[in-house]
């Protein structure tokens, strides 16, 4: 996918938003807001974070599973710390793992601007469980 | 909005979902789940049911505001619970107000299907503010 | 336990709370603030609030598991809404089962004092799995 | 206090945890396991893990405040990773400052056994306000 040979996730492409590296344990998503991603009072609405943070948790615990092993997200836990507009720029959400045990895995993801700062932070806990063969 | 009056922020055009319903503490969203909503696993992407259950908590909270308060979210605490699909039929989220104080209000969302099962839950603290004049 | 016919574990000892009501998907712990509870500003700590939800919201889940089955509170995540003293007099945390499924349930939590005002809230995920044998 | 000239809080007497270091943005709280901290199965209850977690991540961003700021826990949302028991030996919750606006800091925390593994993991929003005067 970040090699441009799979094709991006329906919701990806919805929303307009790509994987742009992933390496195990880390997986980054990107995103332009545009005027399309807003709330009512102009401005990127909650979702979008929460889309961006789950994908990038998500793809992380994904990145450093065994063949045979599949996950599912249990939660997340989203914190807002600044709004995002159109005048942000590009934003990336950088998953990474926290914790792996044999049943469960938590990873955290910040979503930052281009100069590195915090715009939203998550927490997600991940249920890992033997693919059905 | 809910009569039809208001056009829709454009997150709520993008993704399709509607507000169904509005009252003092109470707002429920509607969605039609469609492939356009899928992650790569091939159900609805969990960002989906955030933005719903998001909406409907910050709604909730938004409907109970006296004139010249506004409210910004700080956080949302999502649970998953069953997976959706297009099989699903028309979700719903129902936001509610737990708690509402000077400073802050405590919201809580559940999605559920046409059964009323529920499919996922959220929590999440609204800081209110004077608006500024 | 609350017939008193089974010893409180050691940390309710410690921390002087006491089960109150049991029944499937429901139960009910109660404290009596001290000033042992505070933190350094002279309030209850918010670690005795998490205690009180968290085995609030385990004892529902473990009220309505089948023979066999055990469970592991997964995280908890609590809400801080009103300050605890001891002129609150005795506190209540009633905690309900939300969702039940074959690997997870979620329970959520209320902390009450006297006149039933919400102090603080949590939600609860535990995973289900078998008693080893 | 971690030159042992001010008194411990009660909580921290009561349930025999210590402040360990702090510095501006982080705080560093022990505590030594022991069969009182036990829950009915025999491992240290999920409110002590919360206890120590809270302290850690306020006591960070209390140590970043600027004179005449007071702040309060919003919430705190944790994750259980591993059981703790006494033989775990000595637990240590390290608090840290992610980030602080105006009107509200983030902190997150790790609880970590003397091999650094991590045993839970908290985040914090903190609401900031002038001390009243």
């Amino acid at each position: 996918m970040v090699a441009g040979r799979l094709s991006a996730p329906p919701i990806a492409a919805l929303l307009g938003f790509t994987l742009e590296e992933v390496e195990p344990g880390r997986a980054v998503f990107a995103l332009e807001p545009g005027e399309e991603h807003y709330n009512p009072i102009g401005s990127v609405h909650g979702g979008v974070y929460a889309t961006l943070l789950d994908s990038a948790a998500g793809c992380a615990v994904h990145s450093t599973l065994p063949q045979g092993t599949a996950y599912t997200s249990l939660d997340l836990s989203t914190r807002f710390l600044r709004p995002v507009t159109m005048d942000t720029g590009k934003i990336r959400a950088v998953g990474t793992v926290l914790s792996q045990g044999r049943r469960t895995a938590l990873a955290e993801a910040g979503l930052y601007d281009a100069e590195d700062r915090l715009l939203a932070h998550a927490t997600s806990t991940c249920m890992l469980f033997p693919v059905p063969s």
